[in-house]
């Protein structure tokens, strides 16, 4: 059974996963950063050791979690100095599980497929953890540990894991850039971005109880010529967008106008 | 002081706007659609007359609300029969107030900025209706009963209705059909939707503590050309949401290259 860890990593994953950990009972022993200040602060909220040296790891944990970011695994696994017995996972979407084979015996995959920052406090008790395991031990480890954060502990395997990932850009950093440039288009004519708030907390709310194909409205379903040209004209200064605009309005019409048609 | 109303119009608005209104103690008098089974269906709901002849409209209603489709409005205008100081308003995003000129002395815009389905239920109450009306005596009447619905009222001209409009399109529109592109990606797996949805919720929430543009994380932010790359070989049976995720991609980068940039 795991009852304490090491977290390699200080930044938005690392900082929640750990504190949901402490929560849940399992001791957090030492966080390694590249950087120290950011290793300090971390484990000062999680009374835990620090370092910034792979070197100086705590080597008798039940657990490693490497949470950096994708391109930097490589390099951690490289400069680690474990055990060849030691569990190790990692936490990203899309790097598969085998990059951990030939550094431990032990390793697996703990991905929790959510959005994070340093700052924001997250319920982990509904984020979906998907775990993975080279060996059905290892598994049923990462599933005891699971289970004690949330309610949603599902195995996958790593190329789905890829594709939740592929989904969670479109419906995460996609969305957000659609929220950065509402909010743009608004701060152009002083406009308070306060005015979108209710819409978009409604516009993620929807998807509890419609299918969002069932969910869409506006001009670009409708094909409401006049709005949409008159709505590309007033992008002219933004030419960036008025591309953007253009392409999805034609991909929303085309997804609805197949639908009308699969239905006939 | 408006203590009843006409509802031009069955739709998604027109629904959620009526029952509010009744909620609030304001009468809905009747209820006008094309498709007569439209306006009964939703009148039963408000004890409210119905009509699909808008010769037939009642006469004497404190204010009459067109909560059609933008391209019908101007069809709806040319076939009202009202004495022309009745208090005429539209609900429309992109639609200029004076629209309505000419057919009434006395008119206005009433723009509650939201997205409406006819089945789901919405809390009127952090709604931000915008109002604009021809005369004060006019705006202070709807400014009374828009504080009636909601403790979000403001005083919008037409020109900055549409750039709210315009944003809409983009939070609301084009975010849910980056719900359904998600969705379709996972649906291609056999990877249930529900995976995604704590994640939409998060990435909308987070906007009442964070901008967006300092929400933003991912591999296009980053610049992580490998994922990348990798993301736009696995969207190879999918053209469009390929060219979709390319400019989505490169749109973020630039502009946060751009907001590094600015900090130097």
């Amino acid at each position: 059974m795991i009852e304490n860890v090491v977290i390699i990593g200080a930044g938005n994953l690392a900082t929640q996963l750990a504190l949901a950990l402490l929560e849940n009972g399992i001791q957090v022993k030492q966080i390694f950063s590249r950087k120290v200040e950011s290793a300090r602060e971390l484990a000062e909220k999680l009374n835990a050791d620090f370092t910034n040296d792979l070197s100086k790891l705590n080597t008798d944990a039940d657990l490693y979690v490497i949470a950096v970011k994708d391109s930097a695994i490589q390099e951690v696994l490289e400069n680690l100095f474990l055990e060849e017995t030691q569990l190790i996972v990692h936490t990203a979407g899309s790097v598969p599980m085998n990059v951990l084979d030939g550094f431990t015996r032990n390793y697996g995959v703990f991905y929790p497929l959510q959005t994070f920052s340093k700052t924001r406090k997250v319920d982990f008790s509904t984020i979906p953890i998907c775990i993975e395991a080279n060996h059905p031990s290892n598994l049923i480890k990462l599933q005891e540990l699971a289970v004690k954060l949330s309610g949603s502990v599902h195995q996958i395997t790593s190329d789905e894991r890829k594709t939740l990932h592929l989904a969670a850009v479109f419906a995460n950093n996609f969305v957000n850039h659609f929220y950065v440039m509402g909010a743009g288009i608004l701060q152009d004519k002083k406009l308070n971005f306060d005015l979108l708030k209710p819409l978009i907390l409604e516009t993620a709310a929807k998807i509890e109880s419609l299918r969002p194909l069932d969910a869409q409205t506006g001009p670009a379903k409708r094909n409401d010529q006049s709005i949409i040209n008159a709505q590309i004209k007033m992008l002219r200064d933004k030419p960036e967008f008025q591309k953007i605009y253009s392409f999805v309005t034609e991909s929303i019409f085309q997804f609805h106008q197949k639908q009308s048609h699969d239905l006939l």
